[in-house]
């Protein structure tokens, strides 16, 4: 790889125009600093214009190897689907491009382990799989505390993967191949141990599932060292999308994937955490405000509290500040609102 | 403003490199699309210093006029106390750059005023205040919920905002115009109403209270369609950082501000809103690996899942697949993990 | 009082046969050891011949006198409307029998003060109010954390006491000497202070509220230890019942009335308490065991799981322990169920 | 069993008087209407006595064929250990007593068999196995939510049975038939189908479990409908004593065990029941209320607020009312307490 100017965007080429391409061209358009599209690769050429409208700049390939002939990329994030994934890694390790690829690196360990012979061969690590549950902050604190050893040892996993419903490309191959392969990833990284055996149960069919599937399943994960998983997998479930970890310890339970985020049982308390100050509660907040005033400013507008707002949150503050001195009740006067303001 | 180059980045002048100055600094410069840091205004030589560690290829600057005199900045973000506001404000409407002020716009209505003079003389809206609740997703749903008038019709507001400690620059007029100045901004915006008038009522001092404050304080807010709203001002409570608001519905109840997002009591039951799919569920681990990797990428490095787990999965695959179709218990065998990917 | 028999029941007379009467004259029957309904005193034939169903043994009486008169009662529950309470607990003072009233004691601090009198001159405490939260968990709950400092000073209470509807004969006053007559009670029992102040705050009209009233209100408590109250009173909100009360202390906050029992955020985590062991979470089910059997038992039934469940629980713990020895898959065979059990 | 008064109590027999005995008498003597302890059937004389403490009026027997032929008991409640549940459940139906058998009926089919021959011979039903579940709250409502189809059709069952500790004569089949005893009871009554098959699997040790045991253990039960149901059976986990039970639906999932009750996924919501009115939302405090006050009143006491707090409420509501009136702060003035109140 050419050495970067440090202030300039790293230009990724997105392999695949598909719902997750597209997907990952609008956060990277607006949510990631420090990147620009530069690149659709994608044969189909409707999905390839579509998906150049929230480029600007970028440039459409229809096959891998041209894009990397014409010095159009700096890296490369692969999101066709799984089969045809060897056949953009190859290309990619040869032209030693960083490339985060979406899960399965492949579908099979034979094509895995031709892609893994090219890397090594190359000499420096370039893929990244996109297994993002690593990145998500409850995956991380759940970790973390397993890690920690305050709840005691880690002993069981409980995990529960649902969706309300499946698209018509996902078979029944997909429930182990596309929906547990998240567990058989994450599994392992939280407990800091591998998988050494895998079971499948069956239990009462979903009768909404559709008639190409047979549906839920327990799945038993059993780990070297002697952690039992077991996972839930259930795919039609209707009423909303789910994924839950319930892990055992020693001395404690701690469970994530709901909306309160991780909850402790520990010491004949269960409990969840609260903020230490703003920066973390309103980190969202923060964040997702520059950025809408840079993406408005650009234009030369604001997209937020106007300078009139602040004016009249500035008569409060008087008739607040007067209010707390004297403990009687004041009136709040503001002018009528200018049309410039309205 | 100089028409903007579409690909280029919008470049952002910070004044002031203060703790929140710095926190904004380092926003743009790692999780912000299509903006950078382009100048530090500061006229203190070590945090100017301090701050340009964080903002590669800033230049720094000890006024705005010099800034803005050297060409350097498209907007400005105004991070320095409230009383500096109206000096920078005035030249940034001069040369009419976009700007996004740190609450309060100004800390009296007189000074106020001559920035929205300025601004209407101008003729273009350039200047969004930093009350950032608004972006803050939770109020939103509040702010729709009510809009939506799902509950019935809004009839009260109670509020609390509660903060561990305060530093010592916090003074007793700050509980009402540097915190609760956010619900002076945020109730009117959540109602639908202005403010109308404003009472505070004294409680038990709070024994950690530093000396030179007198607190907690109850305010109470009328608006002008007559919903009444209490809120708990509350500095030195030790526990965390919680920011809440209550809402009174003619048929229910709505609460945000806690770990479970927002929490609805409406017929009978208390709800919150489980996630549709796995864009919402996973969407910040979705940026977080992008932006993880996208920084990496620029070193040549990975940074997270590798080929070699990409093939650990695969395998685990091949086993959980075979698994299900025979349902028997299949072990899962990986050679030693080269020393390549140890 | 004549001494009572240790082991014959306590012969309670209800005076008053309507909703509530009737619905004690039901506990005292099916929940209450060591008591019995004796005597309902109800000048209102028919519903006095209603509540005599549910209470075997017991005479009907049209005056508290001709009870008393008649030897008939150990002890008076009285559960008429508040204006009638005095002309019962002057005679029942007199007969020297306690007495537990609903409250009000009396409507107004005039006719208070003449039962007071009377019961001091007897001599004896006989009089006991109904003031029925003081024996809710949850409130006795936060009284022993706000006594135990655990949480730091009591500082503020904020209290919402809200009715999904209220009857016909419910009026303004109501709102006051029915409803928030319980926080009048309640307030000064946890907070350790009495009531030296009282406030009363309007608010926008609920729509849903008949025409013969104006609410919700907010009112404010002052206490003598500085500790200031706000109550929002609530009677037409549809979407169910829900009393509250949030404690906030000089280091943490405490909340009770939701479904989660106590919840405490204290030292940055939130957290609510768990069982200890079986006694406590399954507390209710052995007393309703218990009670549901010898209901039963009165009449040669049994209203529980059968010598047949028994048998069959037994074959399964026969399979499971021969499955937990053997680490392999045992059915269980049960033979067709006896007709005598089916 | 002759004829019963109906107003006087169901005389009871409490066969064994050790930890469960000694809890059952209390209970009938403090909290079950019309049932009292007329005998303990103890033969460790130390332990007999100890329990005759709580049952004034009881009568001790070494042998329940004594207090039989004493005609001293309407009924038996057994809380003797297992292995000796049949030698007490023979002469109990040889005498036509209704008998309240705890768990298990007797600890193998062989034994239990005989005690089926013997009711059946008898041509009542007269014993009760306590699997006091049924009596939960919690495992009613989830049954009846299963019952009625609201989530759909029930797939799959996740239960967890999470002691702190377990006593020294707690040994490694007590796992299975004195603690996952309970799931084989509960359910079969909650999906309304039979267990076909029983499967146990092993886990990570805990480093906390006595020598004696292996666990935790996860048991995997299969029922006669194709429901899988998972136990988790953990018995020194330290924390708390927890006992949940997950249903999978085939459109929601509902969880009950937890502090909030019974907790309900569907729709794209969780949520969880609000009460309706006072009656369920303080039925507890009403019960409480009325059996202190019956206790103390035998005593000629009072347990709870008196005539005096009734008049300061009195005070409070008159001082409340004004305020509601004219919108003015009132003050409440009362009278120094009477020595007759203090």
């Amino acid at each position: 790889m050419a050495q970067l100017n440090p202030t300039a965007d790293f230009r990724v080429g997105v392999v695949g125009a598909g719902m997750m391409g597209a997907d990952h061209i609008k956060r990277i358009a607006s949510s990631i600093s420090g990147a620009t599209v530069s690149a659709v690769i994608e044969p189909d050429e409707g999905r390839a214009q579509a998906a150049l409208a929230n480029a600007p700049g970028a440039q459409a390939f229809s096959r891998v190897e041209d894009a990397i002939a014409a010095g159009a990329v700096d890296g490369l994030l692969v999101a066709t689907p799984g089969f045809l994934h060897e056949a953009v890694l190859l290309p990619a390790i040869e032209a030693g491009l960083p490339t985060l690829c979406e899960k399965p690196l492949t579908p099979d360990p034979e094509s895995s382990w031709r892609v893994l012979e090219a890397e090594q061969a190359g000499g420096r690590k370039l893929i990244q799989v996109g297994f993002m549950r690593r990145f998500d902050p409850e995956y991380r604190q759940l970790r973390e505390l397993i890690e920690s050893g305050d709840d005691g040892e880690l002993l069981m996993l409980h995990c529960a993967h649902r969706n309300a419903s499946v698209p018509d490309d996902y078979d029944q191959n997909t429930l182990i191949d596309g929906s547990v392969v998240h567990e058989f990833d994450i599994v392992p990284w939280l407990a800091g141990s591998p998988i050494t055996s895998i079971e499948v149960k069956e239990t009462r069919r979903n009768p909404l599932t559709p008639d190409r599937l047979s549906e839920p399943l327990l799945v038993l994960i059993g780990l070297e060292n002697g952690v039992l998983v077991d996972v839930e997998i259930n795919v039609s479930i209707q009423f909303g999308y789910q994924v839950t970890t319930e892990a055992v310890f020693s001395e404690g339970i701690a469970r994530i994937g709901d909306p309160t985020g991780l909850q402790n049982w520990h010491r004949g308390r269960s409990s969840i955490t609260e903020h230490a100050d703003f920066t973390t509660r309103f980190a969202t907040a923060y964040d997702a405000q520059v950025q809408a005033w840079v993406d408005a400013a650009r234009n030369g507008e604001i997209a937020g509290p106007s300078a009139w707002d602040g004016y009249r949150v500035a008569v409060a503050c008087g008739a607040g500040v007067a209010a707390m001195r004297d403990g009687q009740l004041h009136t709040v006067d503001v002018p009528e609102t200018p049309a410039f303001y309205a």
